[in-house]
């Protein structure tokens, strides 16, 4: 019996690793659509408790304060105009009960006959594993507009696992 | 053996979790490529028989009719010029034999020397587990112009399973 | 125990069917990061020892070949101005030790206040599975600006398996 529980491990191991890669793809899948129809409280499940979200200046801290975001003018405006917050399929390496998500996030934001790309950034999700799922325990966020540090987020979550 | 059996089914179920997760991509991914290179055959093997699509009119009616978009006069034109219809990463909720998926879509246009974003869009596809795998039900889509059903769409789509 | 046995295979098959679409999503997650942060030795990871990146005109052969596009003045630019090479959640079909992915690749390239799609392009990827992993023989990418072979390259990456 003992190979055979050897043989049951090592394959309950494989589909952890792929249901881990898949609900983080789920959290993804899951933010754009919350912001974007300003449904702050699925917003912020996406979030631990005492989570981060940096975007430049001073970090929004608590997921209460990180769905507050669809709150505030400017989203309200673009929310109102039409806007679309699209995540890219991330690059993700898992470490136990923490993870790395590294990739692009794009808002595109409605010009009458068209939609104009407002933002694109690199993005480093740094996730952690809760009962309740994978959260969301430090998001940065860095406009691609030549700055040094949102190459830095790009390259240090594909070179470690790489 | 009653306790090996109870193992086997417990990971045949967490593996078929998974198979829909990524059958359901496999189907997103196909769906670009078709329209963009006009094989309406291959558009209309993703839906239902009975499937339906709506984009604000009247819906379309049956996977064939759906195929027979990559035809029409606008679409035609797109395809001349040069376009990309790209699916993101989408929220899945699975029930049993239907599942709910939510996500954007936009067209991008060629204009010479750049693309334009001509079209960015809310989506719910409404799925059902086929003999043949997984087929659309029905598709609604509505372009993120500030209209609240768009924004229902999205929000309907995430709260329900978050 | 021979029921077992096949039993074991039948649901190793499955996770290693689920594990190839995967491994291939994380190997599309890690070149934009790659290159938008001129991280050559990892765009270079992602090729095969003797794989190709044809682009347009004479292919790019050799994965150290690759990986010096970071480092051509047009892209030195681009980064410099901030750049986003995205790829879309491509459709894989997998053959034993071989698989092609197809997909959309994109450019979105700073103008200050906004982004512009400065590429959107139709891709085929062919990918051999290697020790290491999966890695790409030789890469495709036609712009999809209305030439007949970036269609060609959608349609015929979608046809064969669906």
């Amino acid at each position: 019996m003992s190979d055979i529980e050897a043989r049951f491990a090592a394959l309950e191991a494989r589909i952890k690793g792929l249901e881990d890669q898949l609900d983080i793809y789920q959290l993804f899948a899951t933010y754009g659509p919350s912001v974007d129809s300003r449904t702050g409280s699925v917003t912020a499940s996406l979030w631990a408790k005492d989570g981060t979200y940096d975007f430049g200046g001073d970090p929004l801290v608590g997921a209460g304060n990180v769905g507050s975001l669809v709150d505030i003018e400017p989203h309200i405006h673009y929310v109102a105009d039409g806007c679309a917050h699209v995540l890219s399929m991330p690059h993700i390496a898992v470490d136990g009960d923490r993870a790395v998500a590294t990739g692009y996030s794009r808002v595109y934001l409605n010009q009458g006959d068209h939609w104009r790309v407002e933002r694109a950034s690199a993005n480093r999700w740094e996730l952690v594993r809760t009962p309740e799922g994978w959260r969301v325990q430090n998001r940065v966020n860095r406009l691609l507009d030549g700055q040094p540090e949102a190459r830095d987020l790009l390259s240090s979550g594909v070179t470690q696992s790489s």
